[in-house]
């Protein structure tokens, strides 16, 4: 499929997202530079990723492990971002999975707070995920963070330092269906949210980490996974929704790469019978009432992926909730992050300090 | 005088500058949208900063010192970038750098490692800089940070960490001519580098630095400023120029606004006597061979403001400097900053630590 317009309108959109968690800005031209078709997409970002391992080697072996740690991390992003219009090839697809859990997790041996990996059994089989504890000397609360559609959870490392800075620990997950965990075997389920009490139990059994109190926070997709996994769990006292959506009801009107995300997500290849579940069991109609705890609805006025109105529609079953809307934001606040993170961080801390 | 496509080259031209040490692209964006006039740019800059101050205050006002700290220091760069095209109007001039000054100290106040302000005594008059220290039991080993034209000492707060991150001291000053130590009363001089022995001076009566082996890194101008001061300061065992001139001999093929720049920083209206000084006393030709210590030249074959030759010609008269240059980065590799950054800051380390 050759490249047009619409698909350089989605690379420019996601741009600030990629920048927005340490891209660099050349990287990204560099590939849209070399794009003449869209199948190129993925092996264009594994080159960059492959030079960029080999400069985190030679860093290695120079004995520079900051940046080391540093290059193997943009390494596992520039894979991971291969991925993100691959839903018809699994063989390379689960390569670059590969090349990109290693990358990461040479990445998170140079990090500091550093970067625990653990595994959890579940309800719904074995969940990855990435914990983190600040420099603190009480046990400190956890937040808890999910990743959306064709996000995971080595993404948030950058939104996890602020949430450390601000003296909070982080568990960022991969959920049924989402990176890792579905890598290794655990595919998406619509009650998503079975697979949570088993990250709960973690906290819990966990001498380094606060046990009354858990915070939560989605991003995208995982703005509507949140608010049921926090239903699940009375223990989550503050949940934030990010650019999330209150349910799948305007299916027809999602942007075509959103509607493959979600297909690939669900593993529902067919259009009719997706469509149909989407818009039958995606919803928090029946989850919101459930919430026991805080919830924040945070969404942008420009937001393409996923209307502010979706807030608005939390707020009108649960009305103690809080709505921000950045107005000229795009989907998930990227481009008006440097308020946007550090207000959702800062509520967090608030309410769970 | 009307906005025409040479300015906007620039503007795109300092994106990537402004984006590296944290304006965010939205704010940029919004500058260049209201930009009918180059006139109106000091003005578009200061809004955005008045702005960015009620914010940091009302963050302060909520505990959220963290968040202030950043909101803060984004108001300093918008005052400071404001300044860009402002030569000709000193007292609009001096009350962005009050703002400025005062937006940078207060960020400073919510900063880790935090940041020192001094004022060292020099032969040339009082210097203003920012001394900050990493967390090490042992005193640590000292870079100083050069700015360029028109650049200024709180820019470097990013490059700081990176340098703290590795163990290493840093000390960013305004030098005779520059940022705050010009706003102050001191003006430039082309013997810069006799004012940086009362540098050296603070660092060996400090308890808390290292007296032995100091470092020193030049950005932009101040890449070719750090030569001289090398030269005669003997202390110094290594040192950095980044995307630095050996000389002005092409003044006549400097960019336009690189020679405003330089006019009001030698503080010579007249067009003929700029040049004819810059052309005869801009020169390291006698510094070089001075130079005791270490030299790293790194420079960009795509740098529009000085040619990556003048690396060479550095070389050319200091056989032992290393010279590294970035395929495709622009002026001071900014577009190549996750590279050429934490490479200059390895380089420091190796040779302090």
């Amino acid at each position: 499929m050759p490249v047009d317009a619409t698909y350089l309108r989605t690379i420019e959109h996601w741009r600030v997202r990629f920048e927005s968690v340490g891209v660099p800005g050349s990287s990204i031209d560099s590939v849209v530079t070399n794009l003449d078709d869209w199948s190129d997409w993925p092996q264009l970002w594994k080159q960059l990723g492959d030079k960029e391992v080999a400069y985190a080697v030679d860093q290695e072996e120079r004995g520079h492990d900051i940046t080391a740690s540093a290059g193997w991390y943009r390494a596992g992003l520039y894979y991971h971002y291969g991925l993100f219009v691959l839903f018809d090839n699994e063989p390379v697809r689960s390569q670059l999975v590969d090349a990109k859990l290693a990358a990461f997790s040479n990445a998170f041996r140079g990090m500091h707070p550093g970067v625990e990996q653990v595994t959890l059994e579940s309800a719904a089989g074995v969940l990855h995920a990435n914990v983190r504890r600040p420099d603190t000397s009480e046990p400190p609360p956890v937040v808890i963070i999910l990743p959306g559609a064709d996000s995971s959870k080595e993404e948030y490392v950058g939104f996890e330092d602020l949430l450390l800075d601000r003296g909070l620990a982080t568990i960022s997950v991969d959920g049924p269906g989402q990176g890792e965990t579905r890598h290794r075997g655990v595919g998406w389920r619509f009650d998503y949210e079975t697979a949570f009490p088993a990250v709960i139990d973690f906290v819990r059994s966990s001498d380094e980490l606060r046990t009354d109190g858990i915070g939560l926070i989605g991003f995208s997709f995982g703005g509507y996974l949140a608010p049921r996994v926090a239903a699940l769990c009375p223990e989550i006292i503050a949940t934030v929704s990010l650019g999330g959506c209150f349910d799948l009801s305007g299916w027809d009107d999602l942007p075509p790469l959103l509607k493959a995300d979600l297909m690939y997500l669900f593993e529902i290849p067919d259009e009719e019978e997706v469509r149909r579940r989407a818009t039958d069991e995606v919803t928090l109609r029946d989850s919101l009432p459930g919430v026991r705890g805080d919830l924040l609805a945070v969404h942008s006025t420009a937001d393409r992926i996923f209307s502010h109105q979706n807030a608005r529609a939390m707020k009108e079953l649960k009305p103690t909730t809080e709505v921000v809307i950045y107005e000229g934001g795009d989907h998930c606040c990227h481009n008006r992050s440097h308020h946007a993170k550090p207000m959702m961080a800062d509520w967090l801390a608030d309410h769970l300090g």
